[in-house]
Order: structure tokens, then sequence, then C-alpha cells
């Protein structure tokens, strides 16, 4: 699991005064970002570079408490699936105290840029595979 | 069901060259604006000037097909639950030619923002209950 | 002149109840992709489709009045300057009753994608210099 | 002067393939909140839980080298006029290796929200107009 903190901008926020409901897929894409930086596949030179990238295919998100302008937050990211076609982060977003204010998942496929076509990664990246499935194992047993 | 159709934004893409997936929550928060309007409870006349908000509790999103810079979509809104203490609104996004592009769902609480409470609609507000009621019962109808 | 009216949306406005001043490069945008296409140089195929970008080089705004959730909105887009090397959009946002909400200016280049340069467009594509000079003239005869 | 560094969001970039124009509102928004945090004045308990707001009336921005997905930057915030009416503010956005990516202003009216009226900050919040002009000059001295 990895955890990235950051601050609510000014215009995260909406007029009922609190984060707008679509500002945590930026938040999710943060959390994801760091989480690859973290496990040495960062996103834009291990993936983007090489014609590979990762859409997204399903998110997902509960919200159970409001966050604030300027609210100190932590996203916590973790990989619940890891499949060759596929890989599902979860994430949990905290704020001030740790209260939990949302959680929910972002499920990506691998999509070969260049052929147009989804990739096997088990297959056709098996370095990049095996990178990935130790830092999902890695990190998960990281987390008790 | 309600439809509104409007286009693309440029700020509405990511360097993937398609539309960020972030930004469907702004196109689903423009359906359910649209679908209120037509059932006549405005979201702000009737609901925000009376102290009364519909804070987003969950969303789903699955994204099926890209949408580009410019293209012409349709957002299908209906109400796929109704309880005195909640709504649940379901979103199609249509692309050109009329290809299915996302789906997904927003639930709303009721929330009083003078007392700082939740509401049970039915009871406290029972005019707007009944409209809420007429308009997914006439809108579902609508849609064989 | 060219008009083009829409509604504000929930994520456009913050935590001070109204619009975000960032908002209003959206709301530009909007603006002058609707001249473009009303002069039939749509940005998408007769710039896009053709390596050509107009990257945004200069920006102001002036903030007048506020604009706030679901308001009716109008965005007024002609060209000020347009020369060989570049084109400078000037845009008026007018709300409820026509209020001057607020007004703005944005200069962009002529930039060739493939050969990652600046183009004289008089020079280069002198079909596209042509409509983009009678549609300046023609729009701004319009509005005396 | 004030810095403050952070990296390049997935949606904060556009189809170009670089940050979207008016992403740079947001950046310029990062900047004055932590150069206001820097110097004891932070926005959120100094000014908005006193109902006082810094409403903006003129923003301009030049655009200079675009900024990449991920890329490192870092913003840098001074006051370049403070009289008891109004403050601007200047930003520097620099990209990798320290290029100058932008640059801007904000210029922002002092906003009582409680009376709905312009606030003369040196006479009705003396405590708070001292504190940003000595900010305000110890931090100009401090960029020779």
């Amino acid at each position: 699991m990895h955890r990235t903190a950051f601050r609510v901008r000014y215009g995260d926020t909406d007029r009922m005064g609190v984060v707008y409901y679509g500002t945590y897929a930026d938040y999710f894409t943060v959390g994801r970002t760091e989480w690859m930086r973290d496990c040495k596949v960062p996103y834009r030179e291990a993936f983007e570079e090489q014609a590979l990238v990762m859409p997204v295919r399903r998110m997902s998100c509960r919200y159970l408490a409001p966050l604030h302008f300027d609210d100190a937050l932590t996203v916590e990211t973790s990989v619940s699936d890891l499949r060759p076609s596929r890989l599902t982060f979860s994430y949990r977003v905290l704020g001030p105290q740790g209260t939990l204010c949302a959680e929910g998942e972002t499920e990506h496929a691998f999509w070969d840029e260049t052929r147009k076509a989804p990739v096997n990664l088990a297959k056709h990246r098996p370095e990049l595979w095996r990178l990935l499935q130790e830092a999902a194992d890695g990190l998960s047993t990281d987390s008790p």
C-alpha cells in the first residue's frame, strides 16, 4: 500500500462548500501515479513512452464524509487485482484526523497504442509484468 | 428518461487524446440537472433555495468506448431508485452514431442544510416527494 | 461576432458559491470552438486533422460580476487580431439579463505538429488563411 | 517570494499532450494559497472564517513553454501590488530544469461576505493589513 498526501485546492470545491464528487477521480489518479512511481514502474516512462497505456474501464466511489478547502488529505492506494489483461486499484481517501472520506476502485486494461489492441502483459512485456506482480505482492503484504 | 445533448469540450480531454475518465462525472451532473428541470423540480429552485441538497453518496461508471474532442454526445438520464431518504440516477452516455460510450449511476441522499441532518422527503416535503415520484414513474414508462 | 449559449454546470462553481475564475478558460474555449465551426473552419477538421494546432500564447480575463450555478450564459466571440503567424480572440461572457460578467482575450500561434515549427498561415495554408480572413472580416462588420 | 513544488496530474493535460491552458489558474491558486500560509495569513483561517474573501478581479497569463504529464513544476509567487482595497499576485511557473513555462498575475479585491461590500483592509482589519504588508515587503526583499 502506498500513501500520498496533499491539500484540497480551491477549485476542487463546489458551491456546496465541499470537494466536488468528480474531483475524487483526480485524487485517485494522483494515488495510482505515485503508487507506480514508488514501485519502479512510473506510468510515463514504463508505460506511455513504450506506447502502452492503461485506460480506465470501470470506476466506483463511495463518499463517506466531506473534504473542505485546504484540508490535508491522504490517498492510500493498493492493487486489489492483477491479471495479464488488467489491473485494479483500490483507494482510500483520508481527511484530517484520519477520517475515511471516500473509498473506491478503478479497473484498467493494458492497451498497445501502436497496434491499437489489448495487451497480454505477462506474454508481451514479461519484465513489466514481473515488476507489477512484485509490487502488488510486496505492497499488499506491507499492509497487514 | 431524459435526453440532453452537447459537445465534448477541449479541456474535457487528456493526453491520451480522449475524454478524461473524471469528466464523465460532469456529464452525469448535466444529465441529472436537466432531468430535474424537465420534471419541474429544478435543483436550484426546488432544492438549494429551500436549503435542501442532494449530496452524492456513491457513483460508478463503466467506460465502453472513448469520446473525442468536439464529439456530439447525448446523456440519457433516468431514475433507477427513489426512496424517502435517497434517489439513484442511471446514465447512458452515447457518442456519435449512438455508440454507447459509458454508463453509470449516482446515488444521492436528501440533506437539510439548515438542520444539518438527513431528510425523509416523503414526510417533510410531501409536495416535492410527490413530484419526484410522478417524474420517476412517468419518465420510466416513457422508455419502454 | 458569434454567440453561443449554455448553462453553468455544478462543478464550474467553487465554495464561494460562484463560478471559479479558472472555469472562464473553458467558456472561452467553447466560444472560439463554436466561432470556428460557424466560420466553416472547424478546429478538429480544418486544423487538428491537418496536423495544425493553435496553442494559446496569452490569455487575460477581467471579472465584472459573478455567475451562479445553472445561470444561462452567453459567450460572444470575435476575432480582434489576425496575422499570418497568430490569431487573437476577444470574448464577452454575459449572464442572465445580459449582464456583462467577464471579458477577455486569448492569443494563439499557428503551429505545425509534424514539423514542430510555427506556421505562416498565409504562405503555407492560403485557403485556410483566406477563410479565416473572410470570417474575421464578415463577423466583425456583423457587430457595428 | 514563495516557492511551491508539485507534479502535473494526468487530468491537467489535454489532447495536445500538454497542460491545458486553463489549468494554470489552478497552479496560480496553489501558489497564492501557499504564499498566504507561509506568511501566517492562511486564506481559510485568516480570511474565509472571518467572512472575508478575495475574489479575482483580473487574471492574465503568458504561455512560454509547455508542461507535460508528471513534470515536476515550481510555482514562484510574490505580491506585486498591495493596496487597502486590493492585492495583486505575480506568478512564475517553472518546469523541469527551471525552464520558465508561464508567468502571470491575479488581482484580488477584499470583500466582506457579511456586509456584501468591499473592504478597506487598512481601516477595518488593521492587524491583517499589517501582516500582509510585512509579508509583501519581507518576501520581496527576499528576491533581489
